[in-house]
């Protein structure tokens, strides 16, 4: 008997026998000799069963194996550098768990609705795991980058009273009879928690109900927003830019095997390094109109818009101070010139959008309190929020990074549905 | 000038001027000399301002304070023994920033209902702050386990068509005219993806429409469910001890100080390490009766039941092997006995009841579909959820951890409402 490992640590144990739990992926024959890519959900492994070997009764049973079927695989792990991921198996035993009938994901071309259909079973195909084990990594380097830079994670609350961002694209629930609303952000409470905790960030779901049909739009997605007291809307750029930097080193660092089944082409990553190029709206709307794009000042950037953006830059570009009419109402207008917010976008380089958005609150109490009624917003639902603004108000800052734009930027992956495992749409809420 | 920095970072600064920026925690003065308790969201550091050091001006500054005023303090670090923290600051600066009116939490006695209703202010608290970081590190401690055990984070859904243990308590919500539910629970996704990737966890936010008002009950709350192909209820019950110890020691490694400020009794803290006890359900009812427990063989345990059960212990207690009646449909049965599901609790120590809940999961088609019959559930709906017994079945089980009642009992804080920053129950839906 040999020790219980798993793929992922097969190079720990090159010339040793080995015990394998998993499943098949496919299998060749040659007559005599078999070839078992095996899985086990951490990696794949060719292995290699020969009559010279092992017994005519365990070469049958090979020979039965189906796709997906479950196995305990047992043989000798030896480096081989022809073999996909460098090692493989040379089988003395083998144990059959549950024989798999007509495995509905062939090796074959399948179109996107059916496996968007068999999403449970999908994630197991070689593509999708990587995507998958990159989305880990991702999230992962968030939170570490975060917690070593000294924030503190603060959950915000998933169902709400509020909107803030406007109701509508909201979804509603029955509260017990009261209406509620599912998040769109954590970042009012963020900034409360921020005047608490200094630096703090919450990373939950959150929920738009837009009836968009974009590759781009997802209804149920998941965001990271650090909040900073004592913090302007620069100190803001460099923590959002620290961070997308970060994220990336981390990935090519641990993922490189992941994003070499992806086929991503990793020297358009290793690129990225901060500082990242700044350009202010107007400078932006310069360059589109140069581009020969009809764009008026004044305008939000569509997603053409970003990518033609995007496209003159390597790194991914930071676009600051927005009109304050195409920006939320909390956010602080620019002293230097009252027709714009100290916001700030990050559009991913190629054309994968709009990664980041943030920037610095508004933090006087008259001010923001004559914005939420411009806003036909009910001033009594906000006096918790004007409150920061009474006790205590500082500057402060922060913004929110969405997980599968940046997981679909860096796998080069660019429908959205691939970068989640269970994708929300507007038209799919299965499995 | 002196270097800007942090409260929590004071000692490496010892003898140095440094600056920090704040908020008032509280202020006192005897004339000549006064004391400005200084919190920054890091921690709370006592500034001694003398008037033998600081401009008449400045004094007077000092002395029109109030609770929560922001402001910047210059000075000296030194090391003192009988300080808070160990460190005070010789204050020669000091900038305001804005002065705070009328701070509704006065440092005296308020009600439960008053400081809910602030619970964006009543975070700036010593106490709920403490709590706060408590949470962080339990949470991170999850993590940090779990990754670093090659877990993979594989996020559920939290808008779903399905209920995983019936439909009596989900929040239910319109999802462009089809009804679906706040999840309750990741389990069922996590089945699919553990098949795909191994060992995989789902931490998000989780939801009950629980008419309860008892102090263990949040309608929104967190978890993280770890799930594990290739694993029996043994290896489950062992993973799951593994990281309660973990989480216990970090917390007891890093955060000292809030658990401090919390008066914890950290010596029930201390003693918890591997292995817990494990006694079967039978077993525990045979406990019950003999403490004169009017309890049958049969039934759930109650809130009053679990203390009295845990009560027993130091460590906590895992119970194991229910009456497959009182479990849910999925669970395992026992090969020993039809009448058992191979289910796990484990109850806190010193009555803060159950923190983990969960079991090895039924891999049999055939069983499964009769036992999702019996339980009058749409056989439809749980087609893909069949399919991981169609397909390479293997033995899996998992758990779920409830974050908010691990952070209460490390905490010592009896009512969950505290352990979450903005929590939600029957009654409460605000801030």
């Amino acid at each position: 008997m040999g020790s219980l490992t798993t793929i992922q640590r097969l190079s720990e144990f090159a010339g040793q026998s080995v015990e394998l739990q998993g499943w098949v992926y496919n299998t060749r024959s040659s007559g005599k000799i078999g070839f078992l890519m095996l899985r086990d959900g951490t990696g794949i492994v060719q292995s290699v069963i020969s009559t010279d070997d092992v017994s005519g009764e365990l070469f049958g049973t090979f020979e039965t194996l189906t796709q997906e079927s479950a196995v305990t695989v047992r043989g000798e792990v030896r480096e081989d550098k022809r073999a996909p991921g460098g090692y493989e198996l040379l089988v003395n035993g083998l144990d059959v768990h549950h024989v798999a009938q007509d495995y509905p994901i062939a090796p074959k071309e399948h179109g996107t609705a059916f496996l968007m259909d068999h999403r449970h079973l999908w994630l197991r195909s070689r593509r999708q795991h990587a995507i998958m084990l990159v989305r880990h990594e991702v999230i992962r380097a968030c939170r570490d980058f975060l917690d070593n830079n000294d924030f503190v994670l603060v959950d915000t609350p998933i169902i709400t009273p509020n909107a803030v961002e406007g109701t509508t694209t909201l979804f509603a629930i029955d509260y017990f009879g009261r209406s509620a609303y599912l998040t769109q952000s954590g970042q009012l409470y963020n900034e409360a928690n921020a005047i608490a905790l200094k630096k703090v960030y919450c990373f939950g779901p959150t929920f738009r109900a837009e009836k968009s049909k974009t590759r781009r739009h997802l209804t149920e997605f998941w965001m990271v927003e650090p909040e900073m007291a004592y913090c302007d809307l620069d100190g803001n750029i460099e923590w959002a830019e620290q961070l997308v930097a970060y994220i990336v080193s981390r990935v090519l660092e641990t993922r490189m095997e992941q994003l070499d089944v992806l086929e991503r082409d990793v020297s358009r990553l290793e690129v990225i390094g901060t500082p990242f190029p700044r350009v202010s709206y107007t400078e932006a709307v310069d360059m589109l109109q140069k581009a020969g794009i009809d764009f008026q000042w004044g305008g939000d950037f569509g997603g053409g818009d970003e990518t033609i953006l995007s496209e003159n830059f390597e790194q991914p570009l930071i676009i600051h101070r927005f009109p304050a009419a195409i920006k939320a109402f909390y956010m602080k207008r620019d002293p230097d010139d009252e027709r714009l917010a100290l916001g700030v976008d990050i559009l991913a380089p190629e054309g994968y959008g709009e990664i980041v958005g943030g920037g610095q609150r508004e933090d006087d109490l008259d001010t923001l309190t004559t914005l939420i009624k411009q806003n036909d917003l009910p001033l009594e639902d906000y006096q918790w929020y004007l409150d920061l603004r009474r006790y205590g108000s500082v500057p402060h800052s922060g913004f929110g990074m969405g997980i599968e734009r940046v997981v679909g930027w860096i796998c080069g992956v660019p429908h959205l549905r691939e970068t989640i495992p269970y994708p929300r749409t507007l038209t799919r809420l299965e499995p």
